[in-house]
């Protein structure tokens, strides 16, 4: 396995937001010349992947700025500072959905644009869903909808589901449901 | 259906740069409240699913500056002005791993962090594969692996393969695998 690692030589850091910090770094490349990256530094999220007893899969329907569209997504947040990725799961999904999970386990993490970000998504499925009442964040505004797996392909066909997380979610529960388990 | 637009009142440019443009909007919610958004605008990318006949993936091992990691990523590429998606994911391929593909279809579109970036990234599937002469970016070091749909489901698991896209990718095979296609 050849070594490509890039040495930083310098980092400037161009803003430093609620959400996203952003800098360039000129980087030492392999060959000896030198390159800039811009990179996007995010504290990390996570999805849940909730199947209700109906075999329907828990959606909420939200507002996507950076889009300028309304969107079908899998609940998801952003980690607080120091909180545990299965604690801020179990917290996002009942205040999007009202749902409570029962047990919560971790299925795969990923980084979701790894060519100018460092975001780190963790995606847990939940099991033993039981109904409380939502409590969204006051800056969110989300839709609770759940849909069966063919209704999930359907959305991701005609554009309603559109966004990593949730594809690869919904690729996850077909391979499920193909795979008998 | 619930309308939850955000209407952008003020929208300020804090970076232009060669990959991503950061802007900060000022939104009206749609309560009444403000809020501001931090928006990083990408021009977007695609990644090809490519299965050889030997029935192995087509994956390039690369250093990722912003995870200070190298990763098995299937091969992808960020749109120039005006190009087809399709025209490059073709020149991606044959650039990253020396492949040419016979046809490309598209199989999916989504958005990789729809809370804070644009970035939509259009996976095609690669069919007729022939090897010709890689010949990556000039600042771009990558280094063709071929890997079985079990060792893929393995490097998902160790954490080589870490990014959205190849993991959705490797998920959409395996579907495809199970349902006989």
């Amino acid at each position: 396995m050849r070594n490509f690692e890039e040495k930083t030589i310098a980092s400037e850091t161009i803003f430093s937001g609620k959400v996203v910090h952003l800098q360039v770094d000129e980087v030492r490349l392999p060959d000896g010349r030198t390159a800039k990256r811009e990179i996007v530094k995010h504290p990390g999220a996570v999805a849940v992947l909730a199947i209700t007893e109906e075999k329907k899969l828990v959606l909420v329907r939200q507002y996507r700025k950076p889009l300028e569209k309304t969107i079908l997504e899998i609940p998801a947040g952003k980690l607080e500072a120091g909180e545990e990725p299965s604690a801020c799961a179990a917290r996002e999904l009942e205040e999007e959905t009202g749902y409570r999970a029962k047990g919560l386990s971790h299925v795969v993490s990923f980084y979701t644009s790894p060519g100018f970000a460092d975001e780190l998504l963790h995606i847990y499925q939940a099991d033993g869903l039981a109904k409380g009442q939502g409590n969204p964040d006051q800056d969110e505004f989300v839709e609770l909808v759940e849909c069966t797996l063919e209704e999930c392909m359907e959305h991701i066909q005609n554009g309603d589901i559109m966004d990593a997380k949730t594809v690869a979610a919904v690729y996850l529960w077909q391979n499920q449901v193909l795979s008998g388990r």
